[in-house]
């Protein structure tokens, strides 16, 4: 798909998904979009784990079912590792995650998918420690969001955005 | 461009640009691209200011003479502002500019552009309130990111990224 056409069709699909699976190759494809994003210092924070099939998914869902997460065929999950700034004296975590999640939001829509930015379930501690045991990660570890992917089970909501007058500016703000 | 291509061959480009301006349509392609991405709550944090030309861009060159701003013919600043959350629990501000500044970096790699996330010389307090009456943005906004965009002089260098199963798992991290 042309770039500014993917850019074009992304949006946040809220409701359900067909269960058709998707397939390995173009879950790669997506994670390697991830990857491929522009990381603070190059420190690459960001681990990603993708998980298949409704048998995988449920636990995570489990942790607060989110309508989203309901029937997703696949997700992937977006943590970040503290461990890749302790050094450091600024912490990019955030800004890392959420460049490789815009671009595999794109690649997902590229493929003909639609998906979601759902970070919101895993906010609280509580959530948080849970997920982050059912996906075998240790509190160097932080689950930033999880990206349910799939067929779309219908066109999905749009919500609209501001006219570009009101965002953008030439010179000064 | 193809989507995956310009993932492919988006990069920090840390060196010098060729004069050539880079057309306003262009730009405000580019810019579009931002604005597309998600936001917290759909709250569009995010505002864009536009520099043309050496005139418009050195007074902010000046503030922190950096490489990737000494010689670049166009200019994205990326400013949040923080009203966009003042009822909200949670603050998507670095998020939202994050989200927006990967998709601006492949836009400008798709119209055959080079690009960079710079944020390191607005770091500090001094810097950013210089930097901030220069584009005629109150303190209600931060200066997340500057991006110098043009035609590069030269290949660019490219950092060495971590191996693929290093960054993902499946089922478990």
């Amino acid at each position: 798909m042309d770039f500014f056409e993917a850019i074009e069709k992304r949006y946040s699909h809220k409701e359900r998904f067909l269960p058709d699976p998707v397939p390995k190759e173009h879950l790669e494809s997506i994670a390697k979009a991830g990857l491929a994003a522009p990381s603070g210092n190059n420190s690459q924070s960001v681990k990603l784990v993708i998980l298949q099939g409704r048998d995988e998914i449920q636990p995570l869902c489990d942790i607060r079912p989110t309508d989203g997460l309901l029937t997703a065929p696949a997700v992937i999950a977006v943590l970040t590792d503290s461990e890749a700034y302790k050094t450091n004296k600024y912490n990019f975590e955030v800004d890392d995650y959420a460049a490789a999640t815009a671009q595999m939001l794109l690649a997902a829509t590229a493929l003909g998918y639609s998906a979601l930015w759902l970070d919101s379930p895993y906010f609280e501690e509580k959530e948080q420690k849970a997920a982050l045991a059912l996906l075998g990660a240790s509190d160097r570890y932080y689950l930033r969001v999880v990206l349910p992917i799939g067929l779309p089970d219908g066109p999905g909501s749009r919500r609209e955005k501001l006219p570009f007058n009101e965002r953008v500016r030439y010179g000064k703000l």
